[in-house]
Parts: C-alpha cells; structure tokens; sequence
C-alpha cells in the first residue's frame, strides 16, 4: 500500500486518461512484425533523425544483408563497400566468426555491470594489452570512439592533476561535448561556446601547407617548433595531453610526415605531457599494422580505440592506458564509468574480431593491397587534371579533388558545397555500386581489409570513370 | 607501389622491429581460448580498469550466466538481483525473446551505417513513437544514457538558439563532458572547469529540505517559485532547456511532489524553455508507466532513454523529439551524429524488448508489485530506528539511512564515506545474496520488474535482517 500521496497509486488527474489512451494506440500499431522495403523507407523518414542531415528529401537504401566486400539492397541490387561503412567494417559484411561469438555469448549472458568479472571483458581486455606495446597496462572500456576520447582525456587530467588538452584543426574525434572539443572541424561549432581549456594546433598537411613533400624530415621540424612555441605560449605545466588521430582520418587521411611522431613524443617527454593515440579509424590493421603508431614505431601514453576493435558488429570503443598510468589508479579512484563499460556481447565480438585479425593475416593483406591501391590511386591521380593529390596508408586512403592542379585550389570551399558538387561525385559512384563518403574536397577509399587485388581494380576502374565522367 | 617515403613501404627506422616482436608475443598468448574462474578474476583485476573505483583490492564476481531474478556465480552460487544490475535489466536475465531477436539480427547483419535503412532501427523508431504522448514525432538514437543527454542538449541549443542547460544538484545524467556537466553530483567534478552555461537548481527533496510533506501542492509552489526566480535572474531567452530526471534515480529516488511537474511545464511554456526528461532510469516500466512523466500527466518536449530499451543486452539509448522539434530540421542540418546512431543489431534487441513490456503485462506487474514493495518498505521503515525515508513509485525504491529519525542526519556524510559504513552494508547484504547498491546514506531497490510477490517478501526480509545486522 502507498505510503503518501504522490507515491503508488495517486497521481495527477491527467495520468490514468493517458494511459488508457497509450494502450489502446500501442496494441493497434504493434500487430505487424515485417516490413516492406517501402515501409522500412517511409519509417526510417518518418520517425528516424539521421546523422549529419537536413531530414527532408532523403531516399535511403533499405539495406537486405552483406557479405564480404559487398552488401545488397532489398531488391537484390549488390553494393562494393568501398568505406567499410564508416570505416569501421575492417572485417566486412558477414564475418562468420564474429557472428558466432554474438550468438554464443547471448546463450550464457549479454550483460553483466562493469563490477562483476565476465570471461569476454577479461579476455578482451588481455588481448588488447598483448596486442600494444609492452609499456601499457590496462583498458577501460567505452561503447565507442566518443566517449574513449572523453574518458581519456578525463583520464590524462586526472592523472597529470593539469587540465589544458591541445588537439588538431583538422580532426574529428567525436561530438559528444568532450570529444566534440577536441574535434577541429566544423562540427565542433554546435558545441560551443566550448569547454575551458582545450587548444587547437594544426596537421602536418604538406600538401596544402605548400611545404616540400620530399624532405619530410624538415617539414616535421618546422611543425614541431612551432608547436613547441604554442606550448610554451600556453603554459607547459598546465598541458595534460596532447591529442591526435595517428592518421587524421575522415579529414583526409592525412599521414604524418616522416620524423613528426617521434618528434611530438620527444616534445611531450621533455614536458611532462602525455600523447594520446586515437585509433578509432587507423587502428586494428587499417594502416596494415596492428595500431598505427607502429609505422613509426613510437610508443603513446594513451591509446583510444573502437571501430575495428568489433567491426561495429557489437558497439564498443575503449582507452588502453600505459601501465605507469594504471598504477596510478590502484590507490586513486578512477572517476569514469558508464553501465555498459565492458558490456559482455561486444567484448564477446571484439574476442573473436581482434583474434581473426591474426590468424588470417588480415594485417599482411591491408599491407599487400595497400600497394596495389597506393599504385591505382597514382594511376588516377596522373590521369586527372583534377586529382591534386592521393594519400593513402595500407587501405586507408584519400582523393583530393582541385579546381587546378597548380594552384591546389579545393573543388569546395571550406565547410561548404554550395552547388553540390561533391554529392554529385558520390552519387555517380553509387550508380556503378562503389559506395563511399566524402570529406570537404576528398573522397574516402577505405574498403574492408579482407579485399582482393582483382576486386581493387575492379572498384577503383569506378572511381576512374566517375571522374572522368565528373569533368575531372 | 608506394609514391612517397612517408606512405606504404618505408617507416621510421625502429618499425619493423618492433612489429615482430609484437607478433611473436600475439602468438603466444592468443592459443587459450576458455578461462577458469581465477583467471577471468584475475584478468579483471590485471588488465581491466574498473569504474568508478580504486583498482587496488577488488574482488569481483565472476558470472556464470542469469535467469529472472537470478544470476549465479562461476561456482553456483545464487544472487537475487536486486537492482536489476545498474537499473536496466527490467525483464531480468535471460530474456528468451530478446536472445533470439539478437540472434535472428546476427544471421541478417549486424551493422549499417546510420544513412542506410534498416528494418530494426525503421521498426523501433515507429515503436517508440506509438509509445510516447502524441505530440512526438521522431528518434535520434545513440549507445547509451549519456550520449542520449549530450545529444538532447545540442538539439535543444539548435532549435532554440539559445545556449544555457538547467539541471539538477542531485542528479546524475551521465559521465561524458556534456552529460557530467549536467549531473549535479560528485561525479560532476573531475569535468570542472565547466562548459559555460550549464546552471544547477535543486530538486523539490521534501524530505531531506523539512518540509511538510502532507501537503504536495504547497512544497510544489515553494520550489517553483524559486525556480522561476532563478530563471528570470539567469535570463529567460538565453534558457534552451530544463533537464530533469523525472523521478530522480542514483541519487536516491526523488519521486516529485503532486503538482510539481505540472507546473515544471507550465513555467517552461511561460519562457519558451524545452523541458527535456532524463527517462534512463525511470522509463520503460520502472515506475509502472511506459515512462514515468504518464504518472503526472504531463508532456515533454524531448525525452531520453536508455537501459530499459533493450534492458542494455546490446547497448542502446536516445532521444525522442516532438514533432515540431523533428520539422525544424527538415531544413536545418541535425548536427548530431555517430557511427552506432541505430545500430541495427541494438534496434532488433530493441523491438523485442518493448514488445515484450506490452505483451506480458509488465507495466501492470510492476505497478501492482509495487504496492507489495512500498508496503514492505513501510514495514521496515517503522521497524528500523537507522531508516529514515523510504521512497517508491512502482519497482523503483531507496532507503534512506539516518543516525536519528528525528534529526534526519545521515548516516554518513555527503560526498564520503570514510568508514565505509554504507559499503559494510552491501555486503551483509551480498552475504545474504540480496545485490544491489548504495549512494550516499541510501540503498537502491529496484528489482527486475518480473518478480514476484513471493520473491519481493523473501528479498525484503534479507534486507531487513541486514539493517538489524547493522544495528540500525
């Protein structure tokens, strides 16, 4: 029995009206259980807010199944997936393994809270510290790359007891407000006015910075005193961390030069600052290493992760931290947390997605095809008037589109594609099956790391022909 | 073939060497497969960063799987779920219809991007509308509580455009920057400096304020007024949103007083401010509404959620907007984005689960229930010199512990526990394999909203021992 008026049992008058009203309207709508193509199309406009859009006028694909490189639609119409979704499906569509481990770890649980020791969460976070270098200890888990960002930088400032965070203009790491402000691009803006403390330096963008990309060595020097400036101007004591995208991703891919990473660990070491890795995009195998940082064999203090970690089959992201930091939390409490830290299923998926990596040499391929892309890529960008520039980095790779080769001037304007143009581009992709996203004026190759060479210049003829078709 | 030094091929010099080494050590560590209870425990500890605690000298359970109730322990041992883990295991542990809803999604696929359709995440948009008031329109869906509330809050500066966030002191709205800047608690601090903005008020807590609690109407005015004081000192047209929990959750279940939150949505309709409510706890059953603003019968403008979704077997949470805050962005950009908005494989657990709340008469079970649990709890409130308060609206309970009844001082200080009186507590508790857990001087009851009368006397008498145990 109640004990007082506004417990059990009484409420406000308008309550039980509503109620009565709510059943009787969820009964009717809830008698179908399959859609059609049509009403999974009409729903998705209908009730769904999608990502990044303006809501009206969007005609999305109603997506069937997938399997490997490729996914089909509900008319059977199949699909190259030329980004691995948002660079996240390393593995593909259809990865046997993972799907098993789903369906085996739903059988004996799919949560348990972060307090309780679950075999997939310590068997996970085992195998990702065997996998980084043996400086670091343990991992903290997230449910993806936004929220390990704003956990590592709670971390770093709980850890240092400073709280300044320097991260890059040309970045995304999140839009989450923390992660959010880190992030350099536009969709930062919404965000602010941001949070206290969080300063921006710029990329190592030789090719749009004008600097001579034959004497990488150089140019990273240039980069790093002047960072070494800003940090001084700022005050070192007060810096916490430095935080990159090893590989800026969705921003262009654009791949530190030569000298530049040992240069910024140098730099946080004479400081006391600590580097933090983000991962998400280059991590487990995209670059064709296990982490990206290993290409040029630095060590960070942090490293944040997600993506690749299950493909995204389970949501799950996560911050490893070196061990010299995790001691630091035996006696000091860790002030993060969230319910689904170490959520069971995804650390049941990421067992079997971070094994498969290794055991079938999926790290060899992204390296081997990598070639095979850097090649057709420079193929495209001799053949283009309007191809300024290609990077790539194992299957990691960017398109940067010009109005003229000599000037470098960006096809878009920064932040805007007024007339369209770039959608344009994708939407003739799409037409031949190559499935992609664009940044500014570059397009993303980015394709599942399980691809084959025939299949690379079976897609990247496509992209070939798209751009000529383009007037490019 | 690679085109430039700094991409494929040639890396800085200590590379390769460390990439074999790193090989060699993958090798050797990944042949296991299946661990003992010891190893799953000592993993944890080892490689594992717990929230919200110190590392050192944890010694957690490790699960072997669930069932209703219950869950048991590597060596069969049986826990009573008291707090249906983090308060989101509303159908308990082992769900048969969302198990084989997951499994069913795995054989589809588990992942599209949020841009393409898919059935589950079309199907649980339209779900999830038919259950809300009928001025709702459409779902933004993220991976949890707190990416729901950062989410919530940038819609709600986008559709406004002004910039300040009201929130609660006693509240937690999750650990992320945006999120943990509206929580109001301790666990707000490692955030600080702040994102400016973000105002505090304090939640109408009759108890805890001394104020006559027989007479709602009157405490209700008392605490609006000096809210709308507030507002009117902070400066109305730069209010965006007011975010409350609707029935205040961790922080010890603060179920507000007849008439407030009416007049919550007549103070915002008054200054054109969105009333945003924090349902991650309380929605999906837990109060014995599909969400607990029906109690009240009011209506607001955005609504968040979580847990309860799918009971967090996949994680999943997000916001559900009217329709006059979806139609805004027909034509502005959502700004609000993340690879996992809608994951198809949460989406599908997703459908299962809100069916299921419908379909087995759980909202009628946990209102009827919890007239057993507020009559036990009165029980022990009358029988206990150390309870001070117990408060509950349907499954959704917290005892309060004083050193006096009629000083109403807390059995422990704010903020601290340097005793650890309250944890000596949960684990006579434990002990007795009542699970559940405490915040502040308060202990958190919220079973599974499938248990029974018979099983709620049997829980309820362990926790009546304990406190006698204790001496309270």
């Amino acid at each position: 029995m109640p004990r007082r008026g506004h417990r059990n049992g009484e409420q406000d008058s308008q309550a039980e009206k509503t109620t009565e009203k709510e059943r009787r309207r969820r009964t009717e709508q809830h008698k179908e259980r399959i859609m059609t193509k049509e009403e999974i199309v009409s729903a998705h406009g209908e009730y769904n807010l999608q990502s990044w859009s303006k809501q009206k006028g969007l005609s999305p694909i109603a997506v069937r199944n997938g399997d490997g490189l490729y996914f089909w639609d509900m008319d059977g119409k199949r699909y190259s997936d030329m980004s691995s979704q948002l660079v996240n499906l390393n593995l593909g569509h259809g990865n046997r393994a993972i799907i098993d481990a789903i369906k085996e770890q739903a059988e004996k649980y799919c949560y348990i809270s972060p307090g309780y020791a679950s075999e997939s969460r310590s068997q996970l976070a085992k195998d990702l510290v065997s996998f980084l270098p043996d400086t670091f200890g343990k991992i903290f888990f997230t449910n993806g790359g936004a929220d390990a960002n704003e956990n590592a930088v709670k971390i770093a400032r709980m850890y240092t007891g400073r709280h300044k965070i320097f991260s890059r203009y040309r970045s995304y790491h999140g839009s989450t407000f923390g992660a959010g402000n880190l992030t350099g691009e536009p969709r930062r803006y919404p965000l602010e006015p941001g949070i206290p403390g969080f300063v921006k330096f710029f990329d190592p963008y030789l090719y749009r910075d004008g600097l001579d990309e034959t004497d990488q060595e150089k140019a990273s020097k240039q980069y790093l005193a002047r960072l070494r400036e800003q940090i001084i101007y700022e005050g070192p004591d007060s810096v916490a961390a430095i935080v990159i995208e090893t590989v800026t991703g969705s921003n262009g891919v654009i791949i530190p030069p030569s000298g530049y990473l040992p240069g910024l660990r140098a730099l946080c070491d004479e400081f006391g600052i600590l580097l933090i890795c983000d991962e998400v995009m280059a991590g487990f195998g995209r670059t064709g290493a296990m982490f990206a940082f290993e290409n040029w064999g630095i060590k960070p203090d942090l490293v944040t992760f997600a993506k690749g970690v299950t493909c995204g089959y389970v949501q799950l992201g996560g911050v490893a931290v070196s061990s010299k930091i995790a001691a630091h939390f035996d006696d000091a409490v860790l002030s993060c947390g969230l319910t689904y830290s170490g959520h069971p299923l995804a650390c049941a998926a990421g067992v079997a997605c971070v094994r498969y990596y290794g055991e079938h040499g999926i790290l060899e391929n992204a390296k081997e095809r990598g070639k095979t892309l850097s090649s057709l890529l420079q193929n495209i960008q001799t053949a283009h008037p309007g191809v300024g520039d290609v990077r790539s980095i194992g299957l990691f790779a960017a398109v940067e589109l010009v109005k003229d080769k000599k000037t470098r001037e960006p096809l878009v304007p920064y932040g805007k594609d007024p007339e369209g143009i770039m959608k344009a581009i994708l939407r003739r992709l799409a037409a031949k099956g190559f499935m992609t996203y664009s940044h500014e004026n570059m397009i993303i190759v980015a394709p599942p790391l399980i691809i084959t060479d025939d299949q690379l210049v079976e897609e990247l003829a496509k992209l070939d022909e798209a751009l000529t078709e383009a007037g490019l």
